[in-house]
């Protein structure tokens, strides 16, 4: 079975809309990277038992993507966010060049800062 | 029965998740502001039907909001955003006075656009 690496983003964005015990399996999974058997055991199931339950956790997952397609807005987002702090790291290196103005020192920091905090949010 | 306003930003977020009907019927309530009347003789059910209808369409949209925050988040975003963009043209006034240095209002501009470009996503 092949892990899809998008599943541990998706599980990020729409994990909390799985029930508990999907969560755990896909979790363990993924996240933790156990194996089928190994997640068996802790379950109480069998491995085919694990495989369909994660195989239907994605399939879920796939499909809520599909519809809200968050996970694409949140990385055009941060693809944004990148942009906005390269740029602003740009105005603080001409600044200091040229004439060193504070206030556009100042600012240039600003959304430098916001700019990281919001793509780690 | 009273409008949320959340609803209709919530709809924008989560409305592919309820099925076709339901989000005919909000839509119709929230964004095209019929009456439940209206409403019941369009869908050709009842007003009790069509109240009904809404209430559990509110009750799942405000339980994803619940589980997943997106909203909340989405909203974070533009405040953050908001506040890169009101740097940015601070920096582009103080350029303008001190200096005028052409690369620093290049990538002020730069940054005012994607910023306004993100909140309208």
């Amino acid at each position: 079975m092949a892990k899809n690496l998008q599943i541990s983003l998706l599980l990020d964005f729409y994990g909390e809309m799985l029930t508990q015990k999907q969560r755990d399996v896909v979790e363990f999974y993924y996240n933790d990277d156990l194996s089928l058997a190994e997640i068996a055991e802790n379950e109480g199931i069998t491995r085919q038992g694990v495989r369909d339950s994660i195989k239907r956790a994605e399939a879920q997952l796939l499909d809520m993507e599909e519809r809200l397609g968050l996970l694409r807005r949140f990385e055009e987002m941060l693809q944004g966010l990148e942009k906005i702090r390269a740029s602003a790291v740009r105005i603080t290196e001409y600044n200091k060049i040229h004439g060193n103005v504070r206030e556009i020192g100042e600012d240039a920091d600003t959304i430098a800062s916001i700019a990281l905090a919001l793509s780690n949010d």
